[in-house]
């Protein structure tokens, strides 16, 4: 049996998309690793419009309840292979077949892989500047990392905390030169460098960190930021034109190169990768399929 | 005194813009002649993520009162001057000056003009094929127009409806080769030429329409599609680019041809007007305008 559509992943980009097309009437078929996707770890958000403050669980859950109530087709399920025109098979076995396929899986942020990363999600340490700075006001803090996304959340992070620690295993910054210069005018930002962050430390909440020298540093919050990446392994099946750093280059209409493939959410190379934007994306993502299904 | 961000237009697009900006910590001010939008005026939303059953008038007023939480500076007011590098002046004799500006002042929906139009929106007439179609299945509905939107509207409102009534006053459709096609398969939709609704019958809600030649038509919808329009009246006082429709041409990013100045929402030529992707375009215009401030 051939569905008009498959969506692969289910954050908020898949999750909007399976609204649209459910309404569409287009025949869809959601496959999700998790329900809500990376989303659901937000400890806190409080930029989904209407949403003041609502924990990325709670509001990936209404989104999915929002979703099931329009009789679309969900199923909890890795796809491990894809093929143009286009087939999937999943890690439990089952394949199928779509005229039209949209790609939501989202990306994996790179972890320190350092003990205790996991348990003090939401407790300290975070991965979204945006979503999160405002918590820590007053507060200090650290950001790991050496790239656009570290030292741009170092920079919005000197508009709330005290201090911030930016710290970075290289000799010097990655960064565009845009950020760079604005660091230097920044003397709540204390750079370190040759450093890496070896220990996590506190009860309940984060409180401080260590780092491979043996220095310890007193912060409430550490923000990770040494870069996220789409799934490889799925994207490298397909002919699809990626950026240089191996997100699916999409267009206004989040069409890929690929005829019949869209894309939508933090996949693409889109300049802001947010909730609200991956819903947008997701949506315009099913009126593209649709429209193309009725050509 | 100087903002970093005017934003003009508070529908979704200027809301979640301001809600963006005031986290970037940029000095803002929003300027809408009525809050919320033309979106306060949709009787039903289904398809704004989260909510699968919910008021326009509803839904925008909490998206205005998570901006206010946020203390965004907004004032109910028009903008009826605008100049380069970026100065406006308001209906109320008020000036204002910022060094960004975003474009979110939506549309206008061409109406027919015919007496109990506005009387019975949302009591059958609707100007949202997508959003409202769902509510007449099994029923019987009109389209007023003859181009791509009453085409589509006609198309999809096929899905549900038991006849649909395709109005037009032309001789022949305006609609992309692509829609016209579709049409010709569909026997729900019975299409009418060289004719204009007259006047609308029904006590609380649409009952019928009476077409100019006196024709009565049972319905209880009717979609007025006969174009939407950009007001011109501030697009025009800028060098800004804008499609043959006079949609301001916005890239990925929102930004226009003119540098600092961005547009999001239905005022723009983004493929899909919809609440949750003007939200979505908003939010990555006022990222956009932060990005540029901090050049």
């Amino acid at each position: 049996m051939k569905y008009d559509l498959i969506i692969i992943g289910g954050g908020p980009a898949g999750l909007t998309a399976a609204m649209y097309a459910s309404r569409y009437k287009l025949k869809t078929l959601l496959i999700t690793k998790i329900p809500g996707g990376i989303a659901t770890t937000a400890h806190k958000i409080c930029n989904f419009p209407t949403y003041e403050d609502i924990s990325g669980f709670d509001l990936m859950k209404k989104m999915e309840e929002h979703v099931k109530k329009l009789n679309a087709e969900m199923i909890y399920d890795e796809v491990i292979k894809i093929s143009n025109k286009f087939k999937v098979k999943t890690a439990k076995g089952k394949t199928f077949e779509a005229k039209k396929m949209i790609l939501a899986a989202g990306t994996e942020r790179k972890k320190l892989n350092i003990p205790r990363e996991m348990e003090l999600l939401g407790r300290g340490i975070s991965y979204c500047g945006t979503c999160d700075g405002p918590l820590f006001r007053n507060k200090n803090v650290a950001v790991a990392g050496g790239g656009n996304g570290a030292v741009t959340t170092a920079l919005l992070l000197a508009d709330y905390a005290d201090t911030v620690y930016l710290i970075y295993r290289g000799d010097k910054f990655r960064a565009d030169p845009v950020w760079l210069s604005q660091l230097k005018g920044k003397k709540k930002i204390k750079q370190i460098f040759r450093e890496d962050i070896a220990k996590l430390e506190g009860e309940k909440f984060l409180e401080a960190i260590e780092l491979k020298s043996g220095k310890k540093l007193k912060v409430d919050g550490l923000f990770i930021e040494v870069g996220a990446i789409p799934d490889q392994r799925l994207i490298s099946q397909l002919k699809i034109k990626t950026d240089s750093k191996g997100y699916i280059i999409a267009d206004k209409q989040q069409r890929t190169n690929i005829n019949g493939i869209y894309a939508a959410g933090d996949i693409t190379n889109n300049s802001l990768k947010q909730i609200i934007t991956a819903c947008g994306e997701g949506a315009t993502a099913a009126n593209s399929a649709y429209q193309d299904l009725n050509k």
